[in-house]
């Protein structure tokens, strides 16, 4: 590696730069932004969740693609599964401390496309007019 | 359409919800959380630029990919594309007063990811181990 590429490394471990594809903030990123990703953030937000009640409240996933991105955000230390060794299995999800912080963040731009919906709504409308 | 249907859909115009698969916020969400549809906003948010300015800002991002990301948010009120008639094609693209509100929210998303990297990137280690 070269002395550029080190400095670059070491830049990088203090702050990431999400716009360079090879820099690791861009796949917290990709996790944090998936599909699903975003919505399991925001429900947790309320407190821990069974793997059932989770997909109960996010409508649409399937069990496959919640357990893949449950797994993925478990990996980058935003979500703590416990598992209780009863039968049938219980198992637990809820946020770490850097979990609740990132939640917070997805929740308010969660918050305000909700809240902007009728006029999103209404700008798609005059494009297509 | 029954009559708790059209309270549901009348519920939705005032105000979105998410969690819904059914909820056109939905589809707004994936837009705008999409792999570069999030990369495109922040990078949009210092200014005007030309297609070959964004893909050349985006690391990775393919031709197809920024084309369809833009058109996408364009379509939903975020993005203004304006072509000027010369030759070669000269296309900009900006954000709309609408697209800078989600565009600042989507910034302070990455600001945190890359001021917290170092932090994500220990907490991965101390899984592993």
């Amino acid at each position: 590696m070269t002395r550029t590429g080190m400095g670059k490394m070491s830049a990088m471990m203090q702050r990431g730069v999400v716009f360079s594809a090879e820099c690791p903030s861009r796949a917290i990123l990709n996790h944090v932004t998936s599909r699903w990703g975003v919505l399991v953030l925001v429900a947790l937000r309320g407190g821990t969740l069974r793997f059932s009640e989770l997909r109960r409240k996010i409508g649409g996933v399937s069990e496959k693609m919640l357990a893949q991105t449950l797994q993925q955000l478990e990996q980058d230390g935003f979500i703590d599964r416990v598992s209780h060794p009863v039968v049938p299995p219980h198992v637990e999800y809820s946020l770490t401390a850097l979990g609740e912080e990132i939640g917070s963040q997805v929740e308010s731009l969660i918050e305000w496309i909700e809240t902007n919906l009728p006029k999103i709504m209404m700008a798609q409308q005059q494009r297509l007019a």
